[in-house]
């Protein structure tokens, strides 16, 4: 089975063995002087975990990661340009924990939430693209949720790999060199992205099971007792039918046309 | 079918039609004088929701129900005792909107999120039960998701209602006077509660369907991508097993401990 067919048809839980094995293979820990490395089962080594947070961000997509990152025995550090308080879809302000210039530089995580309209301001930002491109270059994992993967691909994070975003903008991905998939959480290689807003639960729960191993991250997915349950069978554009993603898409189509010429100028810019 | 089997056995969507029962019968809108009410598709009214914000609660108990709420043409206040922010457990504080004092009287959604430690000790706090009691007097909706049912129950609200709450302490409600119920959302006449963390974007889709109509929630449920795909199946006790689930009560042990007392007491002050 090649590559495409792996995390296409089988998802998350094949993701998980990819991950698992690099896990596994000692590449999480690294061997020592002393002998062969603890496991992360024995002697869990702290997780550094930067956290992209921006203005006008969709706060779940953040928050929902976040909580599991929470129970992961992280440091986790909410990264923007500056130390001012970001606002947020939902009213609620976040306080930054440190900035582009101050963040650890070695990151196990780097990780972007999501938001149409503070993704398209956030593609064109330089600032922000070269934050992002330098920490990934260097992190173990790169990450996103939602409309979060677009920056990613602006900071030419996403150039020959699979990946995925919300639904209404996943077809972007290719204008930044990425192969768009269609799954709740896409992994290759060691970029994790998720669709949209709720699909952060899910991606959270992934990547625990690839940082801290697939025990622990059972026990988190407990903790949160994520047995979901949706009440509508409406969750993606194909079971909510034409007609209902339609007037979703009618309603945000001024923001969908600015996301769609702020990629094409990404794909421009990353061609030269 | 008796109202036990009907919420127990089909769950969400046996809820969805109790509540939209409701709205149909045109409970949500009311008469006027001019004729018949006009339907909640031609001219939606802005809906009054409260949701109760408190040092040490789960965040994504707040943001996963405020996310669905946000997107209801609602008026959302984050009331506390005062205008303080509030800590979390992922550390991000949260300023209130309004304060009880300042809080509308007439309420379409009182909301109360869990976190264990946050709950155990508002649960003693007569400034919070005064206001939650006298708000879920006459609100439309009394909800929760998490532990925070612990707080509408030692408020008085849950005495012969059937409900739920985070899987670790759901048996505490019968000493509130509640049946204890097992399922992703217990809807029981005006009373929502929701099981642990995750469950409150499963409650807030199925309220959605009550204050919006159906139609209306679809497209929420499609806006936030709602289609989970969970890594493990390990969302309830039963799902992980005894060996996980005891593992996680042990970790906890001394605040289960705590909420269990705090219980006791409610329950005497209740008999009384």
């Amino acid at each position: 089975m090649n590559r495409r067919d792996f995390t296409r048809t089988v998802g998350a839980s094949a993701a998980l063995a990819v991950l698992g094995g690099r896990v596994a293979a000692g590449e999480a820990t690294g061997a020592t002087a002393q002998g062969p490395p603890p496991t992360e089962a024995t002697r869990p080594s702290p997780l550094a975990i930067a956290m992209l947070v921006h203005p006008d961000m969709v706060l779940l997509d953040l928050v929902g990661p976040q909580t599991v990152f929470s129970l992961l025995m992280a440091k986790v550090h909410l990264v923007w340009k500056d130390a001012e308080p970001v606002p947020t879809d939902v009213g609620i302000m976040v306080q930054p924990t440190t900035t582009f210039a101050e963040c650890p530089e070695q990151l196990d995580v780097v990780f972007v939430p999501g938001g149409l309209k503070g993704t398209v301001a956030a593609m064109e930002d330089r600032e922000v693209l070269d934050f992002l491109a330098r920490r990934g270059r260097s992190a173990r994992y790169v990450t996103s949720v939602c409309t979060g993967s677009l920056l990613l691909g602006a900071a030419g994070l996403l150039q020959g790999y699979r990946a995925t975003s919300h639904w209404y903008v996943r077809d972007l991905l290719p204008m930044m060199g990425a192969t768009m998939a269609v799954d709740r959480v896409v992994v290759d290689r060691n970029r994790l992205t998720g669709g949209g807003v709720t699909a952060g639960i899910d991606f959270g729960l992934t990547l625990a099971g690839a940082l801290r191993g697939e025990d622990y991250a059972r026990r988190v997915q407990l903790v949160i007792e994520y047995d979901p349950k949706p009440p509508y069978g409406s969750g993606t554009p194909e079971t909510a039918g034409a007609a209902v993603a339609d007037e979703v898409r009618r309603r945000r189509a001024p923001l969908l046309a600015a996301a769609k010429q702020a990629a094409l100028r990404v794909k421009a810019r990353l061609a030269t």
